[in-house]
């Protein structure tokens, strides 16, 4: 029995039309485009405008794009996972509802959560699933309506989140290319540092919780920050060594895009130059689980069969980790 | 290479210590004990009492109970998977903050959600990575408090819920024994009639939607019926037949705790006997995803290793599914 690899055939994404300017939000808090250049390295963030539209509606349109560009049917998917922080509802799954969106029926589907870093979980999860035998075309969809949990009273956070959905399909290959090796880790300690803290079973919604604005990001920043930037940097630079990856074998760092800093420091620590690192946080914000495929559909038509690419994120829990892959095609 | 299994190894639980009785009920919304014991079969149910007590607590002292029980030390489990629709927070993820009440640090740790069906879910997920290889100790945790998400002025929903959590360990074997078959579906047409309107991307908290009740579960009671009780049948019967299993093989059938009627006709369907099914909902009502393991935790002391166990849900999604798997171990 050959051993199966997983790798990645196709990335989706669907970004909303509507633009918020770090010139708008000057208008909305006290901020403005340098501060919140010099500080996080953002120029502008997409929302989802209108009534009644959910993470769901976003992620739907990147599976779409994703299975028209594959040439995949919606009856061939075997497995969607769906990771957001923002689904569109607490039960039922935002996975069920994309399925039935997109017209896909009868499939195992599941929604997951691990925060900033939902993607990379997601996908160790799909790589499972695929090098098992037991699936052959596993979407992993990250769908983040960020702007649904995003308080525009708070110059502190709103300027660092943006809307977005990816989706990628992944599938058995005995070729040695696919995911290669992953580290995931979580460490709970974080837990009062980054939380929404109401709208859950702790805090359920409340007229207070309401007007404690309690059902948006509450970050401490400068602990966040300490955490993301060590443990980002440790667990990319782990992941080199554990594979015998210098600098040079490695074509792409992928990483979580939060805040420009914890890149640059994450790229500094791996020895790699600006120009192996994929940056869009400028045009996109934290889009939380969506930013590192967001990067990949967005640099796909550079990327080569065979390319060395680590990824790596940091996110609330604390949720960590790093994904070493070798890029499955050429762009057609 | 011999192949790996992934056996149950032991099954810890949690329940709050306030009963919630039909008595009671009848006090707070027009009902009464026969009213619910003709159309529902629950006599009393379990309810977690405190301020700012959520899911995680009860999922802590499950974990807790399931360590103790394998001789497990916090720092030998590495990876945990949460199973809940009450998470306590949207972020970070539950997992995380079970792990850190019960001093599991740096593994990988997610949330997972496919509501009623969650327990199955996670199951087959937590197999597929101890089949792998890469992991030796894996909790399933499955903590719901449903109590946070219950209207207790609509006598039609309100009867039904309770709180509870569980954990059960997974870990590898050489031995024909464990998890051997596994069927998850999920059809999103179920979404507008089993759901959380609120708190979600699609309507985030506020006053009107606290006004408006719309933080519980609405539910269309005949819809979901009409579907539970012929997908969950269905999929119990598929199970045996795929896996050549006569009602003389199957020693259990372990249900989601709905609904009596529920359990009663997917028993009919299989040609199991009533001695045969494992039922609690009597006294513990539905609990989510933590139903089945509870179930499991309550019999325990009546399995022997090699006992045919067949496993079914239905739930928010739709979800559904079953896993046919063999008993690991006789009580100690």
């Amino acid at each position: 029995m050959k051993k199966i690899n997983a790798v990645i055939t196709g990335v989706g994404a669907y970004l909303p039309d509507y633009i918020l300017t770090n010139e708008e939000l000057s208008t909305m808090v006290d901020t403005s485009d340098e501060w919140i250049m010099t500080r996080v390295g953002i120029k502008e963030r997409r929302i989802l405008k209108g009534e009644g539209k959910g993470a769901s509606d976003m992620g739907a349109e990147a599976v779409k794009e994703l299975l028209k560009k594959t040439g995949t049917k919606p009856e061939e998917v075997d497995l969607l996972i769906c990771t957001t922080v923002t689904p569109d509802h607490m039960f039922p799954g935002t996975s069920a509802i994309i399925c039935d969106k997109v017209g896909i029926k009868n499939i195992q589907s599941f929604d997951m959560n691990a925060a900033c870093s939902g993607f990379l979980f997601g996908l160790d999860t799909a790589t499972k699933y695929v090098q098992s035998g037991s699936h052959k075309k596993v979407v992993v969809v990250s769908a983040e309506k960020m702007s649904s949990i995003t308080d525009y009273t708070d110059r502190t956070t709103c300027v660092l989140f943006g809307d977005a959905a990816t989706a990628i399909m992944l599938e058995p290959t005995e070729e040695e290319i696919g995911i290669q090796d992953t580290i995931l880790r979580t460490n709970g300690i974080g837990r009062h540092h980054l939380v929404m803290k109401a709208g859950g079973s702790v805090k359920p919604a409340s007229h207070e919780s309401v007007d404690a604005n309690e059902h948006t990001v509450y970050q401490e920043g400068q602990a966040v920050f300490k955490h993301a930037v060590s443990n980002m940097a440790d667990v990319a630079v782990e992941i080199m060594d554990k594979n015998n990856l210098t600098s040079e074998d490695v074509k792409w760092l992928v990483p979580h895009q939060a805040n420009l800093r914890i890149i640059d420091a994450t790229a500094r620590r791996m020895g790699v130059s600006k120009d192996q690192v994929m940056i869009n946080i400028e045009k996109y914000g934290n889009t939380t689980s969506a930013t590192i495929p967001l990067c990949l559909w967005e640099w796909e038509k550079d990327l080569k069969k065979g390319d060395n690419i680590v990824l790596a994120a940091f996110g609330a829990g604390f949720t960590w980790g790093a994904i070493y892959l070798k890029w499955g095609y050429d762009s057609k």
